[in-house]
């Protein structure tokens, strides 16, 4: 039995996975350093490099966090209002985004999810 | 004639746009200082307010560089061996996301992309 080679039609493996999630307990929405520690955390879970980060708290309560990786980023926008939270992660080389995405969804307590994933257009 | 009133499935109006981009001279990919006045140009084309910002640079000359914005927040990441850009732009409200990512890919250059635009989950 012979198999073909496979081929890397991407070898940047550049990915970009979404996370939508309402959550069981909204406070979490509105504390920017435990967000903080949370994209730190799941990041590092992950195997991701932190070089940077920027947070905003708005008048509401809602929190904007974003960690530049040295394999793209992560970002989380929180809606207290609506107990919503969207995730972002752009994703290079080898890091696990999926274990990434999950380990933030399970840390700010999801109890509805839509998760996607697809690879860029990459030439 | 009566027409049924519209519906406003997201009052948010969450999107979330993807530019991969080609672009024609690689050189704009290095220069941080030119990449963060693109990013700062195109959110202001769209109308959205600019809170924070983060860059990086790399030892191969690649930036990645966040503005986190009022409205969400406006990225990009450059692979100039590849001649490639990769901007997310998450936006709420009423800002003009197309604007903004055809401004970017102007400024940049860009002779081919590839562009998406979706809807958030919103409950």
């Amino acid at each position: 039995l012979q198999l073909a080679p496979t081929i890397e039609l991407d070898p940047l493996r550049l990915r970009l996975w979404t996370l939508d999630a309402r959550v069981a307990e909204p406070a979490v929405l509105t504390d920017a350093p435990r967000l903080r520690a949370v994209l730190r955390a799941a990041a590092e879970r992950g195997g991701a490099t932190i070089l940077g980060e920027e947070f905003c708290e708005f008048g509401n309560g809602a929190v904007t966090g974003v960690l530049v990786l040295a394999q793209s980023h992560l970002s989380i926008h929180t809606w207290p209002e609506r107990a919503l939270a969207n995730v972002d992660l752009l994703s290079c080389g080898s890091i696990d985004g999926e274990a990434i995405v999950f380990e933030v969804a399970e840390r700010i307590g999801a109890e509805q999810t839509r998760v996607t994933c697809r690879a860029r257009t990459v030439w």
